[in-house]
C-alpha cells in the first residue's frame, strides 16, 4: 500500500529516481538555436574585438600629443590620413599626428586614444586643431578587451535567447550543440470526455488537458504527442501506454488517478513499472501518480484542468527542465506583496491562484479565490503561490513567491 | 535638419504614426495558437459545466437529509445507485435516498450536495451510513457555475499560454482567430561586416545583429527575413530597402546610422520616404532612425549589438507587440532593489545592463559596469534599467524597475 507522500517527498522520490536523466545532444544552426538549451560550455576561440576598435567618430591620437589642450590651447596634429570601416590602415601614427576613423573602425599603429569629432578643427591646411585631451585608452576598445581567447563566455544550460546568440554569432558560431527536445506522449483517459471539436452531452465534458498540457510542455521547448482521448478500458490504456514509453521520453496521463472504482491509471502503470507514489498531500490535486516503467518517468495528473496544471507546474515541470539540461532559474519567479490576507490552509498544503494587479506604479499578488477547480480561473490567474502545511494564514501586505506560468 | 529627440518624443512620434497600425487576422486551429495573439474577444456560447457535477468521490444527496449527523448519529439513506463518468443518471434523489457519484460525475436530479466518501459506511444492507452533514451546494459545481452563457472570458489581445488554451478547449473552440505574424524584414549594413561562419580579418567583425534581432524578433512571434549583410553602397541598399518594404509589415536596418561620413541608412530612407528622426538623446544608441515609408515602419538601428539592443528594446519591440495585437503588458518588469549605488549619469538618459542576483533568498539587481558596449556584456545581464536625465544618482538598495529581455 503507498501512502501519501508530502510534497518535498514526492520531489525527492521523481529527482532522485529520474534526476539525472538527459536528452542527447545535437547539433543545430545559430538561427535555429533560439529557445534551445546549449549543451556545452562555450569558450572564445579569438580575441575580440580582434584589433584596437573606436567606440567614436574622430581622431586618433597619440595621447600625449594632446594632455593640455583645450579651447583656448588646441593641440595642432598633422592630418595622417583616413581609415575606412573593416580596412586595417596601412599607415603608421607617429608623435605629432593624427587620423580620422569612424566608430568600429580601426586604429592605426602608434595610436593609443581618440579624440571626438565634435572636439577638432579642419583647419584645412593639412592639420587638424584638437580642442579637448584625451587620456590613454579613451574611446578605444582594445583588442581582446570584450572577450579574451579562452575565456569561457557561455555555460551549457544556458536557455539560448536574443543576447546570446549575438554573443555566439560574434564569436564566430554558426552552428552550436544543443539538448534535443524532450518528447513527451500526452494521453487522457475518461469514458466522460469528448472531443473539443464536439458538443457534450449530459454529463460529458471536452477533453480540455490534453491542449492544455501539449500548449505547456511546448512553451518549455518540448516536442509532444498528443494521443487525445484514451476510454478507461484497461487494456486499451495499458496498449497506449506501453507505445509511448517505447516511443517517447516521458509519459504523462490525466484523468484516471483518482483512488475511485476505476483508477486505471495506477493499474496500468503498476502492471507495466513500479509506481514510486500515488497521491501527494497537496491541495488541489491530490491524486497524482509517478511510476517508473523500463526507466521511463510515467506520470498520472489529476483530471481537472486547474488541478493537472497546478501539479504538471509543480512536479512535472522542474523535470521536463532537468532532462532537457535546463536549470530550474528558468522557472520565472516574482516576489510580491498580496492584497488580502490568506487565512490558514489548515494542515495541508495548498496552491492558490493569483493574478497580479498593479497600484501606485507597484505589483502585488491577489489571491483568486474559487470554488474548486473552475477552469475558468486559468484565464484569471497569472500564477501561484504554494502555502505551506504549516501556514497560519498570511498577512495583508506580506511578501510572497510567485511561480508565474 | 532633425534635432535629436528625448526618448519620450521619440516614442510619440512612434506610437503617433504607426500605433493603429496591426496585421491581419486568420484563424488557426487550438494547437497551433499558442503563443499567438487573440483577434476576437471570446464570449461562452453555453455554460460550463453543462451539468451539476460533483467534486469529490462520495454520496450525491438531499443536503437537508444530512443536517445534524455525526459519526455518533449517522444518517443512514437508501442506495439508489451509483453514477457513472460522463452518463447523466436516469434516475432521481428523493428524500432519504442517496447515490455514489465519482468527482467530476453528474449528480442526479433532486440532489443539492455530495458528502465524501470517507464519511460513510455502507451496512450493506442496501443503505449507506453519513457521519458527516453537507451543506446544500458543497462539494457541487453547478451548471453554469465555471462560466455562464454569454459571459466574456478571453479579450482581443491576449497572447494565448497554454492555460487560455485549456479555457478555449473547455468552451469548444477547436480553432480561434488570431492576429497574423508581423513579418520583419533585418538588414545589416557596414563594410566591415563579414558572415558569422567567416574568419575576421584586420579591421573586420562578424555581423552580429542580424541574428541577434531575427532571434529577439523571432521570441516576439515575428516572422523574419534575414536579408544579411549589405555593403554600404547607396543603390544597393536602396534595393534592398525597397524590396523589403513592399514585402515586409517592418524593415530594420542595423549599421550605417551614425551621423558620419556615410550614413548610408538615414540617405536612403530619406530618398525613399520621410525620416521621423534622427538621434535619440540616450547612451547607448543615440544614432538611432525612423522614417515612414509607404506607411511601413522602417528603423535604422546602431550598429554596435549592445546598443541596437537596447534601442530594439525600448522603441521597436513595443511597436512590435502594438503591431501584433498583443499590449505592452508583454514586456516582463521586475521591481528590484540594487545592490550597488549608481552614479548620476550627468543629464542624459542611460540604459544599463543589470544582472539579477540572489542574496538570502531575494532578488536584487546589480548594475553591470563595462567599456562602452562590449557584446560580452550581453551574455551576463538579464535585463536593464533606465535612468533618466533628471536621475541625480541612485542610492544601493534603492528600488528600480528591470526591463528583463
Amino acid at each position: 500500500m503507498l501512502t501519501v507522500k508530502t510534497s518535498a517527498e514526492a520531489e525527492k522520490i521523481i529527482s532522485d529516481t529520474f534526476g539525472a536523466l538527459r536528452t542527447e545532444t545535437e547539433e543545430v544552426s545559430l538561427p535555429e538555436s533560439a529557445g534551445r538549451i546549449l549543451a556545452e560550455d562555450i569558450v572564445s576561440t579569438e580575441d575580440v574585438p580582434g584589433f584596437n576598435r573606436s567606440t567614436v567618430d574622430g581622431y586618433a591620437v597619440k595621447a600625449a600629443d594632446t594632455f593640455g589642450c583645450s579651447d583656448s590651447i588646441p593641440a595642432i596634429l598633422d592630418f595622417k590620413g583616413e581609415v575606412l570601416m573593416g580596412v586595417t590602415p596601412e599607415f603608421e601614427i607617429e608623435k605629432g599626428q593624427c587620423a580620422y576613423v569612424p566608430t568600429g573602425g580601426e586604429l592605426p599603429k602608434g595610436a593609443d586614444a581618440m579624440v571626438m569629432l565634435e572636439f577638432s578643427e579642419d583647419y584645412g591646411d593639412g592639420t587638424r586643431a584638437l580642442l579637448k585631451p584625451s587620456a590613454p585608452g579613451q574611446h578605444v576598445t582594445f583588442k581582446g578587451d570584450d572577450v579574451k581567447c579562452g575565456a569561457g563566455v557561455l555555460k551549457a544550460g544556458t536557455c539560448l535567447a536574443a543576447r546570446h546568440i549575438g554573443v555566439l554569432a560574434a564569436m564566430g558560431y554558426s552552428s552550436v550543440r544543443v539538448y534535443k527536445k524532450l518528447r513527451v506522449a500526452v494521453l487522457s483517459t475518461g469514458d466522460e470526455l469528448v472531443e473539443v471539436s464536439e458538443q457534450p452531452e449530459g454529463a460529458q465534458v471536452r477533453d480540455i488537458n490534453s491542449y492544455e498540457l501539449c500548449a505547456a510542455l511546448g512553451t518549455l521547448g518540448c516536442e509532444c504527442c498528443n494521443f487525445g482521448i484514451v476510454r478507461d478500458d484497461l487494456p486499451l490504456l495499458e496498449s497506449k501506454v506501453k507505445e509511448a514509453v517505447k516511443n517517447f521520453d516521458m509519459v504523462i496521463v490525466s484523468g484516471g488517478s483518482s483512488v475511485g472504482v476505476k483508477d486505471a491509471t495506477f493499474k496500468v502503470y503498476d502492471k507495466l513499472g513500479e509506481v514510486l507514489f500515488h497521491g501527494i498531500a497537496i491541495k488541489p490535486g491530490k491524486p497524482t501518480i509517478c511510476a517508473d516503467i523500463d526507466g521511463k518517468p510515467c506520470f498520472g495528473l489529476p483530471g481537472h484542468p486547474l488541478a493537472a496544471f497546478y501539479i504538471f507546474s509543480l512536479f512535472v515541470k522542474p523535470l521536463v527542465l532537468t532532462m532537457g539540461g535546463a536549470g530550474r532559474e528558468m522557472v520565472l519567479r516574482k516576489r510580491l506583496p498580496v492584497t488580502l490576507s490568506i487565512p490558514s490552509n489548515h494542515g495541508r498544503e495548498e496552491c492558490m491562484g493569483v493574478k497580479i494587479v498593479e497600484k501606485d506604479g507597484r505589483e502585488y499578488a491577489e489571491p483568486v479565490y474559487t470554488k474548486s477547480g473552475l477552469i475558468s480561473t486559468l484565464s484569471q490567474i497569472d500564477g501561484f503561490i504554494r502555502i505551506s502545511r504549516d501556514c497560519e494564514g498570511i498577512g495583508g501586505g506580506e511578501e510572497v513567491e510567485v511561480e508565474l506560468f
